[in-house]
């Protein structure tokens, strides 16, 4: 496996480069800080600012949703890594529009020790902070244990949702409580079929055998819960489909949305197999789907293999989800 | 290497059912014909009809740019193969809004000759048609043979100006023109690191070693330039730069659009970084990048690689980029 890059470990400090200068008229560097995003435009004022932090390796999550109507600023540390804690800190105190911050991330020990130390630095300087935290991988722990789950792909879903409410004006606690609710219906599951290689590595960090496929492992390779035969699309979304039902629990006139996520590797006409699959057994149960994600949306380099994350929707967050946003990686126009 | 598919001959049926189902609200299959696509909405009478076709396996192209501003059919065929004149006659006909059809296409046998066929039926029944060709891919044949050519990613921008210069009411020897005139300054080229896969087949239908690369090598896997030892991301962008300027001639103030387009596999982090190096040798000539593209536009299923773009605008092109553009896979607002 070969990668189209420079020296190793130049790869974090090119590709932010390249975002900028790309989309600039949308989003800047905080002084200079090659580690720090935030949005290019004056955020409304008396607004509570969003912000979220985490290895690189996963475009477009999360720098890539920076931006009007989503986050108001972005941390990133190395490949797989989490930035410093003086960094988090820096794009608090940047993204402080006088009613305090929304730290919102995915359950990782770095990433939340971190914003912890951060959060701690912010109220000496009496920023106002709230944490939550994504842990939507229903592969990753048993639902007696959900609270130790890893964050995925329903970080996107968490990212909007916030991002709206925050843009409606509602106090920390308000956004932080309806983020939160939203995620406790936001469940996902993935599956692998290639290993990625880290920059600095060189190597797969790991592999899968050619004909196997891994259930549940995490975006960072984390071990699954079963390595199987390899199986087909619509086998691969029933099973998802099962999982993450035994927890949401549809019923007839649900309203969801779904998101078919590709690791790196995989076509989108194989994600399209896959949703298919899902409209269907949706169809079938008489459950409607809202505003459908079908592609790159959180990944893991060159992996190949998909998550599946389903959003069960209230009338509170079917609007969130609606409203428009204007990101360098995410646009919803309602058109 | 693994595919996410279920039976490989029903490959592109669900693959088409799944778009449909998940974008629905801007497209629909025309008389329930899994293989045609047209506009859900009714676009504005008495304006050029500009359609499309070819194989599949190069999701978003071609069907993913269907919709306002853009396309407003498309027929496809099976993997890299291309559909019947008599489906490109349905779409031709479904597609005519009393101003004639715009049949806008890659540069390959079948479709020139199925689309050949499909205006002589057209014909029959008064429909006024003309041909564009997309022969954008300089590693495919030297500059003296440039009609032969083959049609690669440049298409995006062909259809983009296209479908812009139809919705300001032009005639469709207009729309041609202006459309022709644009191809005549959109230059790509590609290189390949891993093949890719036809379902049908089941297996790579080339291969390329661990450590080379492959330059100029075509969207479906037509052979490139030459094989070389895997190159540095900066070396990618540089050979693949002066190749394209050899035809462009870019020069201060001059105006252009970039897109770096991955294949398949290639993580968007690198597309980013080649793109980093693009930007940084036009800045270095002053040459201003408008809308720069980085993604994957146009891919070869799970191929590794990437290509890129070089569109040399005019005021009425860049005019014509920037308008506004709303489908399943591309959304242009401007804002």
């Amino acid at each position: 496996m070969k990668k189209i890059i420079n020296e190793p470990e130049n790869f974090v400090k090119e590709m932010v480069e390249g975002i900028v200068a790309a989309h600039s008229d949308k989003i800047q560097l905080l002084n200079d800080d090659i580690r720090v995003l935030i949005r290019r435009d004056n955020p409304k004022k008396n607004k509570v600012g969003i912000v979220t932090a985490g290895g690189s390796g996963h475009l477009p999550t999360f720098l890539g949703y920076v931006g009007e109507g989503m986050l108001d600023g972005c941390a990133i540390g190395n490949v797989f890594a989490s930035p410093s804690s003086q960094k988090m800190f820096d794009m608090i105190k940047a993204c402080d529009f006088g009613k305090g911050v929304l730290c919102l991330y995915g359950n990782y020990g770095g990433d939340k020790m971190n914003f912890n130390m951060a959060c701690e630095l912010a109220e000496f300087e009496d920023i106002k902070t709230a944490n939550v935290l994504v842990k939507d991988d229903v592969a990753s722990a048993p639902y007696e244990k959900k609270d130790t789950r890893r964050g995925v792909a329903g970080m996107l879903y968490a990212f909007k949702i916030a991002g709206a409410a925050a843009d409606e004006g509602l106090e920390l606690e308000e956004v932080s409580k309806i983020t939160q609710n939203a995620l406790e219906n936001i469940k996902t599951m993935g599956v692998a079929l290639s290993p990625c290689i880290v920059p600095e590595v060189g190597k797969p960090t790991f592999s899968i055998e050619d004909d196997k496929i891994e259930i549940g492992m995490g975006i960072h390779g984390e071990q699954g819960i079963e390595v199987r035969e390899m199986l087909k699309a619509d086998e691969i979304a029933d099973l998802i489909f099962t999982k993450i039902n035994e927890e949401l629990e549809l019923k007839s006139e649900d309203e969801v949305s779904v998101t078919v996520n590709g690791l790196g590797a995989t076509p989108l006409e194989e994600l399209y197999i896959v949703y298919n699959r899902i409209y269907k057994i949706l169809k079938e149960k008489n459950v409607k789907i809202i505003k459908p994600h079908i592609g790159e949306f959180a990944t893991s380099m060159e992996m190949a293999g998909l998550s599946i994350t389903i959003f069960k929707l209230n009338v509170e967050t079917k609007r969130l989800l609606l409203k428009e946003a204007i990101t360098p990686f995410y646009t919803n126009v309602n058109k």
